[in-house]
């Protein structure tokens, strides 16, 4: 269950109304690594977990807190679109430039479908979609996907730093900066911890029977470019980070096989086929078979 | 520039067609972390790359093997649609039950649209889309997308390899396994250069200035859920992963700051308000500017 | 069948050519609540309605005037577009930046991909998609459904009025608002007669044996979050709507009950779980099946 | 901010697992009127709305447990896919028609993708997507359109109650057929109160100035089907519910206007044009302009 | 402005309900190249159109034609779900393998979402979208695609004939293949006048000056794969169907550049980059502008 | 299998950067008709292909170039965002309209998610999708939608070579301008073959057995729309394409058939019927069961 509070984690207001900047900040509420993505990312980990205990507490327990910032840029964004212009074309253009360039680059659906307000959706208006969400049940790909997300976010998050000189939303980044810094943080550090006590293993999933793959590729770096610099580097020699074997490097494939002949489906697909007879046949019985009826 | 060589890097043949398996392989074709995925990603990581050698070399090297991954299993799935029943529901179910537990398990679009071809799409039907790639232009976390990415894959592949006997199917399988083995390590193997030699660090990125981000909460476990065992863990004391302190752990939020009031964007957008008077005037100045033209 | 006439429901041409203000109007052409989306919802209902008569009638009279809407639309935006400049970035910017402006607010696609005509999708560029449509077969359901599309749709016309001041284009919305209203008022009465009828009642759907729902918090109004005044409404307490009864006020659930244990499927999907004698087990069996392959 | 307690507002256990049942209750958690829907609805209501007090209260008390409802269908999905057999599909044929037919009913990435897990998407495999969310600013229109979707959904759950004979999984749905019935009550009552005090009225938005709208259309259901039975209704004759006059009804339409000529933009953008001198000259003066440069 | 008859063009019964296959049907109704498609196609290119007369007269004509099928099918789909079992999984399984097969191979959100009733998506469920619809305003190019809209469509009513025994679905199958016929013919006589009066020619769009093209690789196949009998066609020598020239054959590229050089954004994007030092300063700059603030 | 040279096809380097034209540049990228789509097509109508020898050669052959032009016009971008401002907001209004503008019109995402790099996505932000990519193994219908990929594409570049002034864009532009003219060339010549060879006719597929259509209505073209020109044209009289006898010209349709009565499934699917006795004891069976249980 969850219990909603009428505070925010932090404060939340800009110095001043900026619809086009609002426009950009939906990218860390509704984008491919935004809040929302985070926050149902770690709720259905821990739903889904086969694990009780601490793994599926730390889940929930980074996974509420995200909704919370989902909360707090939502509030974000509708202060910055409080005096959007209505932005009439003619007026704006003939009167004021400026306030043109502002009509431009704002999110239009802001104004007309939300009345000012924040949407689910990222800076260029694509709706938040349900499989941004990693969710595989295997922890140690799931908490690399989990830092890759934070990694990224906080990547967006530095650019958006930059992209305005307010002092009331840097403050906000300047928090959920912390914030993306310490759950990288944690990831990496449950992630090594799956390592050490041998829970996961490199490679994921380690209990697959590793005699089951094909193991002569399972130490090759085959380079299909022709950047000759890809050997100079400690993933083309030198021992596997999984500690099973070197490294060895090779221009190009180490193994090939023919392509397999055409395939010849039901001659009643119609596809395109180079034994007419048979087309003909199957038609001619397809043909028949209406007949009868 | 890509040259295409008409083999392929390994046997891709089933012993038998098998159109519901068929269905399946589409996630690793044409899913989230299918091969197109892998595909895309890399090579728009070294098309949007800043740095010239051996990063560039590699991303486009594995991106390129990826685009041949994609042949084999589009080829694979082919040959497996290729006795695939064309399913006239009341014959199949009144002669056979197993032929139409077959057609129903189906992707129908395979038949209708493909005339039993692969389509690049995932298992459940759905279009491959383009937001499934990370290109962000920093390494240290495209390389953890890349990592994750390779896990992903490999976690499915393994799944989908107990979902089948085909030996032939198999075959090919053992042989994506070794190569998502060998490419999880090379990914993991990159990003710890990255840190050794300091291009990049944590928190990623790790160049903009921490002083800037607030903090007192970079190195706070804030617990939103009521599952004890959370503290229990190396995420909750103890060093953090990017040696900048120690974590610490709190039941709940450390911060809080009040809601901001509602905003009160431009009466003419009509959102309820609990000021009357003020939309009143606005509309009735509309109705006025109305009249005047 | 449809006959489609070459004259318009109403005078659809702008006084001058606005490409910004075309694709705003998009919205209402295209959006989750445009004109597609009514024009489709009406006639599906129709075509799966359950009864003859007036019901059927009536969705399919509103329903096809609403693809004239969808004419009238079309045919104002091809016409604000018009005289759209190419837009040469350098040129604009350097020469007149009311030229840049306007580019920048346009939708792109209207001259790359349409040249300067109207498209099927919002004023974001998205397109109209299949599932904006609300057809259920129940009649209170789907004509509520309607009255929300209506009066969504009449206040993103208002809103749109107000972001220009050509009177082309405001005397077609104020037509498209004037049938809005209709239309609104329509759904409303049509649902008031089914429920007057005792066709269909509350709660929706009303021959659900409602003794098979958990009847104590039928009544509840159990408040997850911490806002005292939700309690001083006539949703809190009184009689509810539905003639079942009276609302009564609870902070937070009336229920609760302990999480389920994590599950444990096959091991073979390779999922962490905290039993790994069980888990090699399975993974052996896994490899022991397939050395006797 | 959101505190999560690990607790489930009612029990969600199901007496035995049923991967195909799992799969089509991913409807009422994902789909376009599943609990993840209404659970963001409400909160962005919140979040966006203009006056504080009562009616913000009622969204968030609302919303805030719309996410703990995703989470009882989460678990209870989790533990409907428990037992589900991996599929084998010449096994499961050849040996049990029935596993297969189960087979063929799955969400085939519930097993591939989330190793027997809940995933943010409907009963087909479509992904949640952030346009399902409606809020507008506009209350009565908002507060309709929460009572279609706790309608829609409690239809779609009252089938899917038929669809299954498992007695843990009907608890389930019995409680959330109650609360979707006290929901759709208290959205009736909100929208109910606001018409009352004279908040908003009809047509929604109500302080648009009617006059601006084409009013003599107002009132007119003019009918484009053949349908005679559409005039025998409270939407053809009568007082309109707003109380702004009586409807009139007329078999087709009462108006009508000449389409403008077809439009001719830019001879740059190549659309076929019946002017080519015109066109040849545009691309002519192109032409020279490339050649000075 | 579209009216409505309450006719269907042709019958639309099917002897018996077939749930499987009314999903299947789906496909030609909201899919790709399904009737949804060619009637908003059509309707937009005559929106859209810059000539007046009959081309625009044409595509009107066909288009509110296609709307006609799309009615036809939708109600012969409501027709065959019309008996579909509930499908509660353990009955059925139990009871009767082959109901379990039908329930399996359904579009389940038929039954749970429209309540055994036609939606606008394809045969996976996927929703039909405004991207299907091409209408560029170049008449030549619009009318191949109307061709090639007509022949993947008439492909897949083929390919939906063989999968059914259904005399009712048969006939009306029979007509929308004659229909198909038609319109594949017409379109491809419209684009051959085009041609023929010099109104539009090859290469598309024609106006664009030639001389503007690079022209040495106008003629010149570059064949990017091994396969040699690439250049045994007439799309590898002979005249060019423009008149324009001889094609000519040719392994691999006539012409390369070399890959220009990583670019240097905004060191404050904070893309890996391996000018450290000049990182540095920007991050420096930028914090030294937040000290100031 | 694929090969990747460090090399582009042609040169791609603006003379100098212009973030709002790469932001337009993105549509023949990743747009419906863009460079992905092309390159997939052609790969996947070769892996599904039926027949061996020359028509696969010449699908891979041509597939594998589109693959290079991907990769330059992603450079390109790249190289055109190289200097794109951050856009401080009000710092640009401020000091400089223009540069505000300039913000305006860019891809938000290239800087905030991509770092300036390119994306697989739109001129409008649109992700990629798989259903843009048309391979039904019936080639006549296959060449037929690849030469109206090829006409769209060179008709969107043409417009993009003149929204721009930049020599370096302008000579890739020429370059895939040319391409785009082999290509038309090449499938419409492959096309003709098929016909000229008898492999494939019209209509398409032409082995369909053209008996089993409603031949009646073969002929016709049924105009509903009321533009009489439509009948002057030699889509209304004369030879048909297909040499299948002479087209007729109709006003409206020639056949009609009654509406089928309403359709009554299970009433425990609850949507509004007009036998309430049956959804009673349907809903009290329902009732019953459940007390037993």
């Amino acid at each position: 269950m969850f219990f909603h509070k009428q505070e925010l984690q932090f404060q939340a207001t800009p110095d001043q109304p900026d619809a086009v900047y609002g426009r950009k900040l939906q990218e860390v509420l509704g984008g491919q690594y935004g809040e929302i993505t985070v926050a149902m990312q770690y709720m259905f980990q821990g739903w889904n977990m086969h694990v009780p205990g601490k793994y599926r507490d730390l889940v929930f327990g980074i996974g509420s807190e995200e909704f919370g910032h989902v909360e707090m840029l939502a509030t974000m964004i509708a202060q910055l679109l409080e005096k959007a212009p209505l932005g009439v074309t003619e007026d704006a253009v003939q009167a004021d430039p400026t306030v043109a360039a502002v009509v431009g680059g704002t999110d239009v659906q802001h104004a007309i479908v939300a009345g000012a307000g924040a949407r689910p959706v990222d800076s260029m208006g694509n709706p938040w979609q349900g499989n941004y969400v990693t969710a595989s049940g295997n922890l140690l790909a799931d908490f690399t996907s989990n830092a890759n997300a934070e990694m990224q976010g906080r990547t967006q998050v530095s650019r958006l730093y930059h992209m305005t000189d307010d002092a009331g939303v840097r403050e906000l980044l300047s928090f959920l900066l912390a914030r993306d810094t310490m759950h990288q943080n944690q990831w990496l550090a449950a992630a090594a911890e799956l390592r050490e006590q041998g829970t996961e293993e490199l490679p994921v999933p380690s209990n697959f029977p590793q005699n089951s793959e094909h193991t002569p590729v399972s130490y090759q770096y085959q380079n299909f470019s022709d950047g000759d610099a890809a050997s100079d580097g400690p993933w083309a020699s030198g021992p596997k980070p999984d500690g099973n074997g070197t490294f060895s490097y090779h221009d190009g494939p180490t193994t090939s096989a023919p392509m397999p002949p055409p395939t010849h489906p039901d001659a009643r697909l119609y596809g395109t086929t180079n034994v007419p007879d048979a087309v003909e046949k199957a038609a001619g019985t397809a043909q028949d078979k209406l007949r009868r009826e």
